[in-house]
């Protein structure tokens, strides 16, 4: 089975590029980027010295998956010739995870290239859409905050435990900016980013309405109230999302809650509900997702904490777990289970 | 004017001996350590070469005021002769903030030592009880959670514009764990405490008292309900504080919200509020609070986001800004208001 | 074939066991642990999670290699009856390290508990001992520093090009110091160490004979002059070696020298001679040891860069590349060859 | 005494900024910078919000003193209408620390725009050049690894302890690459940066001349013989250099050279011989800069650690320190002597 992988030097790409060469059942035979065309990949990623292909402008030669790391709206561009030849594909950037064009357009200030494929598009988080991604030809692979958000919340939502008001509070690590941004974000300056902590996206992050659409549909409604505050914290990888609701039943124990959440993820090998509050570093390099629901019983609260790698279940890990569930290969192939730690 | 510092040992205490060497008004004549005494304090401290004291058990001359940042329930008993005596005295720990013996005991675990000062003792926040703090001779300096996050809600609880629940989600620096935990939590070793972001005091944490006792008493009502949640994240200085409530007139905007907070604010030396989300990293090594109200409008839900230097604005310097206020001595005096950055 | 790891709750005992969990050949049926014996391997080291093996507090099935994690001196202890049995080990510790028993008591000021297998035992660098590994039974594992410093100097020093005159100034991450160290050392404290640089065992480090044991072996003389500086740097994992020495022919350029490290380690699957500087986060997570050689010419001077992961190729991976060759495994066999980056 | 800024936007502007916003007997009247002119300064930095300035293209208003932190080349066009005016200047860049045009050229690769003002600067290290610094009207600030190098080497040079073979193996924080670097390189992003260690500059860096200038002089010989390395750490601020030489006399005891250290720099407020292995993080802040001598009797090779923190005694504090004893003002005034820790 033959891949490619539309803009492989960013830290999605290149990520998904190293996991995909050990995968056992895949040929990873094309490559791509714009300034660093007709250079070999490890000159431009010296860490990924194995894969000794050549970047190229586009995918040249005939594959059976085409995964597209671009950025929003580049990204629907890209693809969509390969689907509409039948080519499958993932699509790591958002272009295809919102249902409809104006929601895109509303959050990412563009139209959509190709608004006639979203009804195609299935949202690729596998715990709550595994079997429309089996047999999808496009995927939408989550983004990294909905990723960790919507796990952290979905069983209590689906189940009806919570009133529609959720807050998510995320951090991120500063991978999360893309390596595209440097030029313009002095943010991202490591003197600026070490030893110190933000907030950001307030008037608006992208990843909102994202979260609202999935959430919307676990509960069967048009709608979810969900407010969404991302912050930057000094570290390169990790999400780690604390999101709050208001208990419909406030006499509802830990224990019903754990309960309910362990007999939701039972069957689900890359989601483990844990017995003590996660921390983001056991999941750096897994495509693990840690998930740990508790309540605060003074104010009838549910407190639940989730999180991932950024890059590999919240990006790269989730594309490969995608591509497994399209092909028909075992759901774990290739994807670490256990963290890089310390 | 003559002062000691009862354990200058840990990083409250040491911080708060660099403060006060160079303050005008101010002589440094005694500082205490339990292992270190005997030592003078650049062996055990050798940032603070400068002060040359020797550490001794006990403070052994007489002097005019007395900080004491040992841990819960010792810090009473040092300081209770003292006060008994008429000497000033500020608990920079955790024995004076509650104000009744109860609430203590359920939040530390321990019998308060001296209960019969809880009702002398006033809480050192100078932009809520400044004239107070002028003329006790027993102030509990805030937590450095609760300093930030008092000061995030305080404009919209006073004016009644949010109903009563209220969510803190804060990060912390890891010296916010304090010196002293080293022997025994493995996560304030760099290797884990590195890449990490993890929540903690989930069962509930002594700061949910302080901030709900004061946030009560600002809206005139017997009780507030708080839920408080705080995190690590990989850095060494710095607390970022989140808020969440629910507007009382979800039409209140931005631009309303902003003013109140202004007008709240405009004679406090130490508190700015900012014009976009500020960053922890801002405050460091000075003794600012940057406050930054916003609204989310879909949900109808206050934003405030507040960060401090956790042992400045948050323990030693907030402890010298109410040394100014209870001696007369103009209330800036030795404060840095400008972080060093990068 | 049955493994097992003495002392797997520090971080070279549970970097082995994640490494050997996945390893094709081996099964891990044994860990032991002190403070830990009677627990599962998850309570303790959380992000283990698949290991579901119970801490004991001795090795407590047969098993065809034992690997030990203990601190010097327990180790040759704990090992000793293993090897009299005829079980092939692997030492992590520095307890075999030494060719004579004197030179151990006096880099690790103990008594050494077995010297009668100091001669049985294999200095475990395989690009210079690959064939004697391959027989015995007692591989004493590199230290991490030396590890890098030694594959720095190696064709250097084989080919006669520089003086006896070696200075290694070595910087490492603080996993460096073990999970062990904390209780005593408050120097390993996030706060301390981060944002913080220090050089540390100037007096004499128990590596520093290690190096020059084994850089004297390979300029068949009896002795070597080695100036070793370690250094304590804010990351994780990590060791960056800059290795200088005087070049005896001061118009040797780099490009002999490039050629002449490039064939040195041509057939060695974890070194790699690289075209740029290394970075040390090029070999996060793998085993890589990339070595830069360079000549500063107008001092001449051979100036030659290495670095690794410490916990990799500097302790576990290192042990389980010395294992693949004891039992005739192909030598690559479950270590990964590319970096988590970033 | 009024004074201004050229380029203020930098991180050694801006530190200069905060450090004489509060010396008391200066005035900062004129900030400059490009991209920023016409904004205010806290606009620009919002850590510096007390220092509500314009910033203008050019100085506007007279001053007594110019300062000037732009990037080399630049620097010297800028200042040159001052100095030949009759107006005192500082520069922080390069432009006039090499004697002779010459080099200035093979090390910046650029012709010096001012040749005829070189034999007017003095290089601005009072350590070495005080009483040249008091009457001169144009100081050339030192590089800030030059800084800690010729401060850690000039005892043992003066007294001819050592041959003339010296190697600096310097470490420093992401700070040192400057903000304006980040649009070019990659290697500034955090994501990059963190929990990575790199030399750099292998081919030449342009502080080797600088050191080996200074060297030259204090042992009074035309040239000297230094190899400089410098290396990126994941840390903000903070240079530590670790400097080696053989001594003459392989004799020499430790305890002798570091009477000879604590001899030389007995009058110097600024520099401390310290007991033990200096870290860079007590200098966070400060203006000091740590010294450590000790042999490695084994080599007899002369060992010195020696740490500033890179922005102040390394840029802004030097500089204001020069200020100072130009204008005949105390030396420490104004300069922190204690860091702010942890």
């Amino acid at each position: 089975m033959k891949v490619g992988i539309i803009n492989v030097t960013g830290y999605a790409g290149s990520e998904l590029a190293r996991l995909l060469w050990h995968h056992p059942e895949v040929e990873l035979v094309s490559v791509t980027g714009r300034s660093a065309a007709g250079k070999r990949l490890p000159e431009v990623m010296p860490h990924l010295w194995e894969i000794d292909l050549e970047v190229t402008e586009a995918i040249h030669v005939p594959v059976d998956l085409v995964f597209s790391a671009l950025p929003s709206g580049a990204s629907a561009e890209a693809l969509t010739p390969f689907v509409e030849s039948g080519t499958k594909a993932i699509d790591i950037a958002a272009d295809f995870r919102l249902h409809d064009a104006a929601g895109f357009k509303k959050a990412y200030k563009i139209d959509h290239p190709s608004p006639h494929l979203l009804e195609k598009a299935v949202y690729g988080l596998p715990e709550i859409h595994r079997e429309a991604i089996k047999t999808t030809n496009l995927v939408a692979n989550p983004g990294c905050f909905p990723e960790a958000s919507i796990l952290a919340m979905a069983p209590a939502v689906r189940e009806g435990i919570i009133g529609d008001d959720v807050i998510v509070n995320a951090l991120t690590g500063i991978s999360g900016a893309g390596r595209g941004g440097l030029a313009t974000n002095i943010m991202d300056h490591y003197a600026e980013a070490n030893e110190n902590a933000m907030a950001y996206g307030l008037g608006g992050h992208g990843h909102q309405p994202e979260i609202a659409q999935e959430l919307a549909e676990l509960r069967e409604a048009p709608t979810a109230r969900v407010t969404f505050v991302p912050h930057r914290i000094p570290m390169t990888r990790g999400i780690l999302a604390t999101c709050y609701a208001p208990l419909v039943d406030s006499g509802t124990t830990k224990q019903t809650v754990r309960d309910l959440y362990k007999e939701f993820y039972k069957d689900h090998p890359f989601v483990r509900v844990t017995d003590a509050p996660p921390q983001s570093k056991q999941t750096t390099g897994s495509n693990l997702c840690l998930v740990y629901p508790t309540v605060d019983e003074q104010a009838g609260r549910l407190v639940v904490i989730s999180c991932i790698d950024n890059l590999v279940k919240g990006a790269a890990g989730q594309a490969m777990q995608n591509m497994n569930l399209m092909f028909g290969i075992p759901e774990e192939t290739g994807l670490p289970a256990m963290a890089l730690y310390p």
